[in-house]
């Protein structure tokens, strides 16, 4: 294989050699990709499934931090959309990738990004199916349409809870959030291994895939925990015209978490407030909860039952072990 | 109407009220989207259809000139992608929208930009399905994926043209690359309505979506002329392993591209190896020239045979009325 060079013969990648030689291989296995040497891509959902299309996009020194591991990063970049198909019940198919890479990028760099979206292929079952790759004066943009299926008329909505409905959340929260805090310097004396495990759950988010597609017809209404869990529950009751009761000491904290938040109380709001958690948040009937337990032991991931909806009116509040509210202050998060 | 004002009340747009204000009314029309309210798109193509995706960015001061009127640049990204649709024989239905915009954005570019866009959902039948709206520290970015349907198992690749083929081209070649020039300053005699046309071709290309669903089962192979006449009929040729041989005399001229050529004859590569024309360049069996006029006379767009393709070996080149070759330098543009 020849080393990719620009036009000029400096080893600074042209457009043709970054979609040639490293994005290529990630559409081997997608007939409707075509190698990416066409115009567009082809998608034809299975018998009884329709479309389902997100999008996000990513900026260095935005969302994630310019010095973050190349893999990380393509990661992330996959995951976050994954992460919004499973919430809806879908099932992830392919992806359009945008980059957007500044004048000093390396091509080490980029084949670095690409072995981490082919990781993460293999893991997810997904392929690149088409995208553009452009030069941009500022920093390194990413933007990434990720293509799922779901079954004809079973999406899952935000809309669609009822007063009275439990309220989920799977895996753990507040993890991203502290691994943030970590990579700024701000939890100087957690343990390695802790901090470690934070760091990554800040880099390298798990979409619950296995769970989205037990969703239909069990799930409400869902949506994923991206700009936090209090934010995003307020998205749900918004949509769905309920009120919202969440008892914060049921809130699933990992063990890594529950030592930072030790180590440091101040930090306690995270977990309701943080953002980039990536986990499903949910609402099921109060007389599925076994069928909720049995949809998340088969997709190997906890749901844990953290509150209650409430009829529209009512607002959406964190209450303590003794049913005491606690103040919101602190715990929103605001994007952008 | 409250005025858009970010959380911290000035008249710096917040993500939430750039979606819900300026977006949201364009995917009014979308069903799928609901509202931009959800976390992905849904989409089920008709019955016999399949889907179809693209994506393209565009970056301020690499792909549009920074002061481009926004309605201009609006109209631009989303009609790059719908012209990719057309070459592929789609019909386009809707589109995502990613928008990274600088901190110094001012809402009413926004705003303007918004109704380039709805200007042109109302004129191609599309509509906004979803999309993602970040900050960035650099220059505006910004990405879109067009979503469109084929009957199934038709749709046009780039490869299966054929020797013996004839070679077409829509509408007129070299307007954009001239428009460019003239907003660079580099046709400083040409005449107002000249000028105004060929930057009008620069910053709003008309892509060919009338014609796009005539090309299955009609044209052999078919492609947008984004990268250059000469590019990307190489990308033809290479994908149907085919050569070609074009008649540079045929390459179709509207009056205000003769008229700029005539005053600065330098410039006479540009119809060959400037790029950004979205004219859909095609190649079709000889016998089929009838049908060709046809469709294109349907479509109200011109569409004339400029060469031929032939055996895989013979190599691209273009030729003048006496039938000698016309080397290719200066004819050639690579991006990135």
């Amino acid at each position: 294989m020849t080393p990719p060079a620009g036009a000029d013969g400096r080893d600074r990648p042209g457009e043709f050699e970054i979609i040639g030689e490293i994005f290529a291989p990630l559409a081997a296995d997608a007939p409707g990709a075509w190698g990416l040497k066409d115009d567009a891509a082809l998608f034809h959902p299975s018998a009884g499934f329709e479309t389902v299309l997100t999008v996000d996009a990513m900026v260095a020194g935005v969302h994630f931090l310019p010095d973050d591991p190349p893999e990380s990063i393509a990661k992330k970049l996959l995951r976050v959309n994954l992460s919004d198909l499973a919430a809806k019940g879908a099932v992830p198919r392919g992806y359009l990738l945008v980059t957007a890479f500044p004048p000093d990028i390396d091509i080490g760099w980029i084949r670095r990004f690409a072995e981490g979206l082919a990781a993460d292929q293999a893991r997810y079952g997904v392929s690149l199916w088409g995208g553009d790759t452009v030069k941009t004066p500022g920093p390194l943009t990413l933007s990434l349409t990720a293509i799922g299926e779901v079954p004809q008329g079973r999406i899952v909505r935000r809309g669609g809870a009822e007063a009275g409905d439990d309220l989920y959340v799977t895996g753990t929260l507040g993890d991203a959030a502290l691994g943030l805090a970590v990579l700024k310097g701000e939890l100087p004396g957690l343990a390695d291994e802790h901090a470690a495990f934070l760091v990554s759950r800040y880099r390298e988010p798990e979409p619950r895939t296995a769970l989205g597609p037990a969703l239909p017809g069990l799930a409400h209404a869902a949506l994923d925990v991206s700009d936090g869990l209090m934010a995003d529950l307020g998205h749900l009751c918004s949509a769905s015209g309920v009120g919202a009761r969440v008892e914060f000491h049921r809130l699933p904290l990992s063990p890594a978490a529950e030592t930072a938040l030790r180590l440091k109380p101040e930090l306690r709001g995270l977990p309701a407030g943080g953002g980039d958690d990536y986990e499903i948040l949910f609402a099921a009937a109060p007389g599925d909860a076994a069928r909720v337990a049995a949809a998340a032991a088969q997709a190997g991931v906890e749901a844990v039952r953290i509150g209650t909806l409430l009829p529209a009116g009512k607002g959406v509040a964190a209450v303590d072990e003794a049913g005491r509210e606690i103040p919101l202050k602190q715990l929103g998060y605001r994007h952008f």
